[in-house]
């Protein structure tokens, strides 16, 4: 998941943010009060970007990954492994993390606390835009260019930014020192010698690729296939923000499909081809258009999308996101400008999420092309290729470049090395020019990088020739396209979603309620005694126990508090289903959004609930069987 | 768990350790070469300790994980919560870690490379117990009473015993340093100042304890509770060995129960009373005998468990870790001697199982009182304590200890402090004692301890008298029971305790098979057509597509080998069935173990294969309904 997208938050005018602020504080507040999330080590005041799942968010969380196993590695047969968190550096080293997973860092220069420069500058331009009234055009529109191209800027520039503007330190006041990188990752040491050092992996990806070789080798040597992870990752952000969507340690689950370059078709791409979604690619960004709804096999069709299997996958996490409870009118799918994206990549697109902190990067679907693969074949000495066997063997004409060592020695001395090597990696153009100039001059001057000049070289200095050989195979680099999904955000993002508010009977208050589709409830379903009475209480520990042997979460409620307060706790909860025990025949079921109530026997209940929450049946169909409940509503008894 | 009994592994005679080795390397390359573990940056050559799981060992691995939530979470409603590997160091400060989780290291004094103290001198008397035929029986007495005691000795006892012994580096044979303790938490720093220490957990069991106040609201303020945690913890091993039972990072699973030190009962304990295992109590320990079954009633009735709770989970491990297919004749409950346990623990219990490396801990179940919560209401200052309303308030008589602090200042001085503290913390038994002498007497001596000498306390310096209040509620510490599962072991274990070979028809190769029950195989179903022919793949795919609907993970094997070795493969990686079609109509569904094979319609086959890997159905069952397969066993053609 890249990281610059978080300048996209944001943007929306005043009043709009105002009545997200409270909305995000109400969500927040019910989230915090019913232990979906608690501040890690809150007794000891906790520590930023730092977070528990409590016991409804911690349910949430393993119900989102067991179905997302069950949606990407089963349906898709892929390869799911399970990599340490503690990395060697050189691993890091050749993804290119040690050397550039950092942000840029600036101190109070008398009490060295730590700011995110980019922050500052940016936080600094918004305040000018929204409260500065004496602002003149020309300076409004100069603030406007730079928030729209502080992801773009460098060290320096910041730096000058900074000292321009005149930013200080947001508490103290006091100046800031010029802009450094900071490392992102947790660095430790692994064994007693404190001789190899490691990190705490900012991503589970460098875990797959490293075991390329032996994956494929799993899969028959059969190209295409994915491979999955689910894990922790880590980031020691500078000074996180953003509550629940900037954090420190969090749950990433990662595929990387590895595929042909010259064959990046889908066989089960018909299947989402016909999908219709938000679609937000560049050339709509660059002229400010907005995101518009896109047919997905035409976005592919048209080249919008580089190719069906980046397609497919983009149509499967869409329908995983709205699966899950995410809703479709606040979810796009933003294509990553030329500036955003490595420049290996072959195309990048974001499954991004509307929430109260504006678009939201949950899910990279990215064609990293062989880059990965590529470094780590470099840095290992490892080949990470695969290969195509012919059904017949092809006879191709190759280029030999053949370098008279001896001459060469005599000639260059300690040079040599240095000419050798740059002879032998001319491509064919170069070494037929070469050729054609050494047969009509006897010589050629040649340019050799690492020496920074140019040599000579004679005709009995090098043999270029070409050979016809025969090829049995092709031995290449896979592509990898690579979704990955940040859980923790995309959790969030469903808790605003899911999130609604409803009126009590009285009218008093405002009751809370979490929509969440059986399959993310934290529980499925509640069972309560409508009094209390032993009677009552055998009938809703029976039910517990069927609910238990079929494997439904539940929760049994035996206080005496009105029915009314335990609909409105368990809606709280999101739990979607609730048994009211009104007598020992028959029960209550009430499906929690429609406040709907069915008659059902008590024999039937356990299986009616495991039903309709593995989604067997639907709550319409349990609606049209079963008598109704005739009295008024008991919610609000 | 304890680190303690590593101590225990070995012991066996030196034929048997011969097959033991010769066992664990069969069973270790086909776990490698099927990818169930593979070596982490493998490519780069490796960490020492660190692995992962490939695809068959993940899903083995998360189909434990996802039994363990059903069988405890789900079971007891237990409250799962999820929290940050990073920890800040004063929690772990709190715990005891940052002073005592360390092992004792000495170094090679020339090359720096550090081992374990105790491993050495352990290798020392171990070799010469077994290779010196010069030994006298009263040197042979000592080194087993070294060996006996090697948990026992201080850093000077290890020191001396190293350098009498002339114990020198294994690999250079230079001198070796003193042993010092090597703390074995990975470290690291939190957020970019540097000045916040952190360490990566060594265990999942603070993250709860530091949330006992929230999970007591949330569980109405009623005891009992449990709450449970599944996660990586990370141990920086000095040299690890042992393979896959002693790494630096590893899952485990955690559930503390809280509980009234008053009331241990537990009211589903007459559900595993009458189950009968391996129990090895401390008597049966100390005099030299061995394990024996029990019936756990009986145990707990006795009182050599300490408890029903501790009882209940004793007896609740037992059943989890035979479903999985953990031998029971090679598990035993073992008690912790006296030495073993930590002071503050009521009793403690390991689930050991025996595997080629001896007997290995791979659950502890400790009775841990109240000290963690106390440790962390001390350090926090926030009471983690729970309440017992009174039905109707009682009157009781309180002691209450009034020292007069401006007399005992001028008598004391500087150490009036630390009288008075003494004073107010004496027991209700001293301090009547104390007021019986001082109303005799007039004065009475007084031991106060951080002064290391006795005061002579006058009837002036001190009120005691007894009060008569009313109180409303009780207020304690719960007392913790902690069954604590190492995951990564008990699957290595279970990986032993499956294996087994059976000769081919041919009888030239033996065939490996691992003989998972269906919740725990990686995969439950291979589907292959026995020839190559696009109608039976045509079938097979259809038959694929019911499975991958009904949530079954399986594979296709379309390659034209031989049936018999597409079943060898398929044993190698315990999949329980295998559906092979040879027909338009019918299919054979073949049973890894038995190798029976009963026909079965097409549209039939997913649902009977769903019903045997839920466990709704036997495979008795299945066997005595369809017709079996007439021709001979296809696992040899």
């Amino acid at each position: 998941i890249e990281r610059s997208l978080q300048a996209i938050v944001g943007g929306a005018g005043d009043g709009m943010s105002v009545s997200r602020e409270a909305f995000r504080q109400t969500v927040g507040n019910t989230l915090e009060r019913r232990l979906f999330y608690i501040p890690s080590f809150k007794i000891y005041r906790g520590v930023a970007g730092l977070y528990d799942y409590g016991p409804p968010g911690c349910a949430v969380k393993s119900n989102v990954l067991a179905f997302w196993r069950q949606h990407f590695v089963l349906e898709e047969n892929m390869l799911e492994v399970d990599c340490p968190c503690v990395t060697p550096e050189v691993v890091l080293k050749a993804s290119g993390h040690v050397d550039k997973f950092t942000d840029l860092m600036v101190k109070d220069v008398k009490t060295g606390t730590c700011y995110r420069a980019d922050h500052l500058l940016k936080d600094f331009c918004n305040e000018k835009l929204q409260k500065d009234l004496t602002l003149t055009l020309e300076k409004a529109a100069e603030l406007k260019h730079v928030l729209a191209t502080l992801d773009d800027l460098s060290t320096d520039q910041l730096g000058a930014k900074i000292k321009e503007y005149g930013i200080v330190a947001p508490e103290t006041k006091n100046g800031l020192s010029d802009p450094y990188p900071f490392n992102l990752m947790f660095q430790t040491s692994i064994g007693p010698s404190g001789l190899l050092p490691g990190y705490m992996r900012p991503e589970t990806a460098q875990g797959i690729f490293v075991n390329f070789k032996d994956l494929y080798y799993y899969n028959g040597n059969k190209l295409p296939f994915a491979a999955a992870q689910i894990g922790q990752a880590f980031r020691n952000e500078i000074s996180p923000r953003q509550g629940l969507l900037r954090v420190r340690e969090f749950t990433l689950a990662e595929i990387e499909h590895f595929v042909d370059p010259e064959d990046k078709s889908h066989p089960k791409f018909i299947e989402v081809a016909s999908l219709e979604f938000f679609m937000f690619p560049r050339e709509q960004q660059m002229s400010g258009q907005s995101a518009q709804k896109l047919r997905l096999g035409d976005a592919v069709s048209k080249g919008t999308v580089n190719n069906e299997t980046l397609g497919y996958f983009i149509g499967r996490v869409y329908l995983f996101l709205t699966s899950l409870g995410i809703d479709a009118d606040r979810l796009r799918f933003r294509q990553h400008l030329a500036n955003e994206m490595a420049h290996y990549a072959a195309d990048c697109w974001d499954a991004e999420i509307e929430c109260s902190y504006g678009w939201i990067e949950c899910v990279g679907i990215a064609d990293r092309s062989a880059y990965d693969l590529k470094a780590h074949s470099e840095k290992s000495k490892v080949d990470l290729v695969a290969h195509e066997k012919f059904s017949e063997p092809r006879e191709v004409e190759k280029l030999v470049i053949t370098p008279n060592k001896k001459e060469l020695g005599m000639t260059f001395k300690g040079n040599q090395k240095a000419v050798v090597e740059s002879l032998e990696a001319m491509n064919e153009e170069e070494a037929l020019k070469m050729k054609a100039a050494l047969e009509a001059k006897g010589e050629d001057e040649f340019y050799v990088c690492v020496l920074g000049k140019s040599v000579t070289i004679k005709d009995s200095m090098i043999k270029i020739s070409k050979k016809k050989i025969v090829e049995h195979q092709r031995v290449f680099t896979p592509s990898v396209i690579e979704p990955s999904f940040g859980i923790g955000r995309i959790i969030y993002c469903l808790f605003e979603h899911s999130f609604y508010t409803r009126p009590s009977k009285a009218g008093d208050e405002q009751l809370n309620v979490f929509r969440f589709p059986p399959v993310v409830a934290p529980i499925k379903c509640t069972v309560f005694p409508l009094i209390q009475k032993p009677e009552y209480e055998s009938v809703a520990r029976l039910i517990s126990k069927s609910l238990t042997a079929a494997g439904v979460s539940h929760r049994i409620d035996m206080t005496g508090t009105t029915i009314g307060k335990r609909y409105a706790r368990t809606d709280e909860l999101g739990v979607p289903f609730a048994i009211t025990v009104d007598s020992q025949a028959d029960v209550t079921i009430r499906e929690r959004d429609s406040k709907d109530q069915v008659r059902v026997k008590i024999e039937e209940a356990a299986s009616v609930i495991k039903e309709v929450v593995d989604g067997q049946r639907t709550w319409a169909d349990v609606w049209s069987t079963f008598p109704h409940h005739a009295t008024a509503s008991a919610d609000d008894e």
